[in-house]
């Protein structure tokens, strides 16, 4: 009972509310509402439940929802949706809890929509090359239903997260190089705005590969972050799958050999499917891990997808460009076992990352800058790490400009966090000092509103927080990310 | 000056203004501030400029400003842009005037910003591929300044249009296959609001290739079709030009043929750059337009950018792919000389339309549906046509799902062109009823409002009008396009 007091006192907070017994009642009238709208299992107030559904795999302090819900359609959301309005409840989208900037945690309480329950591949056009998933459908889930068609979703951005949460933080990762991030594969959305109110952003179930007709909604929504509504469908665009591929590895002198040879193989028109740059302390610790034994020098992962002898002619000029800068010779697979185990190591530099501490935890950040100034930006980087008793190997996705530092960070040491957080703003700083942004595809959440506030400048959050004002006039929607609480 | 009265009964209707005194003397306050802004040449009340700056290459009837006004920065323009909010003058930004739904028309009168005269290209970071450039920059001219670098700017609907203005429509064209839309190609915006607020969608100055910061405001406004702000400087992304071209063109004997392979040629991975279809009524009319001899049958352009030795292989298969379907053996072509004649049917359509009417107009309507639906929209349009007597040929970019019908029509016969209006609406029904859009990239502008809302429903037109209220709560920017003025 104590749990389900400690919910009802957090509920309270509501504005609409005033005395305490009426509270209590609108509390009631509430959860029984949302029981018999979702059932009697789809509603939880477990602590462990809460716990679970209010952080995601960042450092940012968690703070539990008092309330999970797990609608089963657009309906029920919809409905739970109407209630939460209502009594000015907050309302928290939860996907898989694979964020990096803190855009699932209840920071005013509230009532997380965890979707995982519906999780249909709705759909499938194989000769329009277009899809429509639920939120519960994850990107492994979809490649997993599409085995057999000859298509493929490459939107990768390492984590099996929701396909309706990589739109709704604006995912990419290792393929955006050559098939995009979200923005450009996503072709519609089937939104529940904070009202209730169901929206599909380019009209109910429609799927041209472009349109210009009205306002792109769609990519409002997309990297919006749950502060403007519920992503409940998404209509993706799919690829044929690549009839080869082939992966390479190759060393460098320095950090701007490496990305000199990204600009070359770019300019020559070869279209590299991914492009991982890893610095030493990377390798370093990937070689411990995986027991490798590449040169602990920066490091390129590339991989080529497309016919046999287009690949070939790829692979050449990739590796002429490389020598011509320095590189050792590529090692290169075309068979999927060589070709896992050369990218075992980029795969696994997570869990590399974590292993040069045990005990800690990995947290990444991540900014974006245009490639000439990606060597200048990895070097003072590495020498803020050096100077700040950080651990913070560094890998990117190289070929956009954008790439992470794998922070190890003992997160029971406050000292160590704020270190981090003074790093983690520098480095941000850094990038935005080279017309770079502060996230290439982590999204703002809860870690990055000030750092936004500076890139983007007085007026332009003046317009997102318009928007924002003309979609959630009362601030419902995941309130607290992206954009901070104005002072009033 | 009767003009100058004309002028000033029109502007006279703002709403802020009571009497006929005041509104006199209002006028004139705004003209003298618009000359000492813009300087004595830079403000125009000719008939023959306000008349050319009200139309554009479509049938919708011309209505011109009151005043066009010919800034050269975007200090003018904000300044402007502030005497119009304060007296609440409508605001109509003009680039190049080759708009196809009458998007420049000035409805309710007021200030026509014609922005040629700001038409510097600015910031070349060949090294990044990016460049930013000032509204009265056309693709063609940017393509002039790059040629010593490598690299070009794909994008490519046919008019040289101006760059900023192409972002206004979200125009694309042929080579949208391979590179993409103005949606996947603007960076950054900078944006003049209604208030004379000037915005950088993605902060002052940025160019990350990918950003996940804040709210998508850059792709809000492309396509906003100056609804939402005037665009003062656009970033684009780039290209390195091809080592090679290789174009061919082939001949089906229907449209499922000529459609099958466009799909399996898509399929198959091979990078086409464009691909377009012709119907045997325009391939007939290029014939006779440019003296060429190809058969008279569902026709195909395309044309191939990569290495040399790739080249060759995107031929073979997309070669050995028509074949399968019944296509003639492929006309190719490698060097320049040869590839322009290929290609001279093609870009001489417009023209080749024209010419089977003389005196008659040509215009452009598009739509946009998944593949797979093609051959059935084209069939069924052809057939429509015919009943309707219509002069029609059918062209499009048939890779995206996106074709236009070249309507030739004597503009003096209004119960011609009342049967091609009614035409173009069944045109777009059959679009939408087959999961597609009423423009693929010509916009909505007059033409398509009534059609965009039977596209997109109602509770998407309500979140679009939300967001014009939050960012033009005085309804200046470009009023009565896009968006119908709502029945209070």
């Amino acid at each position: 009972m104590l749990l389900g007091l400690t919910h009802r006192r957090c509920l309270l907070k509501c504005r609409s509310v005033k005395s305490q017994t009426t509270r209590s009642a609108v509390v009631d009238s509430a959860l029984s509402a949302f029981r018999s709208i979702c059932g009697e299992d789809g509603v939880s107030l477990a602590a462990a439940v809460r716990e679970q559904h209010g952080k995601d795999e960042s450092v940012h302090r968690c703070r539990p929802p008092d309330v999970v819900v797990f609608p089963r359609c657009v309906e029920e959301v919809s409905a739970v949706a109407k209630v939460c309005h209502k009594h000015d409840f907050p309302i928290i989208p939860f996907g898989t809890g694979t964020g990096l900037e803190g855009g699932v945690g209840a920071v005013k309480g509230g009532v997380c929509f965890s979707l995982r329950n519906m999780d249909q591949v709705l759909d499938l056009h194989q000769e329009d090359f277009d899809v429509t998933v639920e939120p519960g459908v994850t990107r492994k889930a979809l490649n997993a239903y599409l085995r057999d068609t000859g298509l493929w979703f490459p939107v990768d951005p390492g984590a099996d997260a929701s396909l309706c949460g990589m739109a709704a933080t604006s995912a990419s990762g290792t393929n955006a190089v050559r098939y995009g991030t979200m923005r450009e594969n996503v072709l519609n959305l089937e939104v529940v705005l904070a009202d209730g109110t169901i929206v599909h952003t380019a009209g109910k179930g429609r799927r041209p590969r472009k349109t210009s007709a009205g306002y792109n909604l769609t990519n409002l929504f997309v990297g919006s972050e749950g502060t403007l509504g519920i992503i409940t469908k998404t209509t993706l665009r799919l690829y044929g799958i690549p009839e080869s591929m082939v992966s390479a590895i190759c060393s460098f002198p320095s950090v701007q050999a490496a990305v000199d040879s990204t600009v070359q193989i770019l300019q020559s028109g070869v279209p590299i499917a991914r492009i991982e740059f890893l610095d030493d302390v990377m390798i370093d610790a990937c070689n411990r891990f995986s027991s490798l034994s590449y040169p602990v020098t920066p490091t390129l992962f590339l991989e080529f997808h497309g016919s046999e002898r287009s690949l070939e002619e790829q692979v050449n000029t990739a590796e002429d460009i490389t020598q011509s800068n320095g590189g050792s010779d590529f090692q290169w697979a075309r068979d999927p076992e060589t070709r896992n185990k050369l990218w075992k190591a980029r795969h696994d530099a997570w869990y590399a990352a974590q292993a040069l501490r045990p005990g800690c935890k990995a947290y990444s950040t991540d900014v974006c800058v245009p490639l000439s100034q990606l060597p200048q930006i990895i070097v003072e980087t590495k020498e803020d790490l050096m100077e700040n008793r950080l651990t913070g190997p560094i890998a990117g996705h190289v070929g956009d400009g954008n790439f992470h530092c794998l922070m190890v960070v003992d997160p029971d040491d406050p000292e160590e966090l704020h270190r981090v957080h003074l790093f983690t703003e520098r480095l941000a700083r850094r990038a935005l000092a080279m017309d770079g942004t502060c996230t290439g595809e982590h999204g703002v959440g809860l870690g990055k509103r000030a750092l936004l506030c500076e890139e983007l400048g007085h007026t332009s959050i003046q317009v997102m927080q318009g928007l924002k004002d003309a979609l959630d006039p009362k601030n419902l929607m995941n309130p607290e990310k992206v954009l901070q609480l104005r002072r009033v």
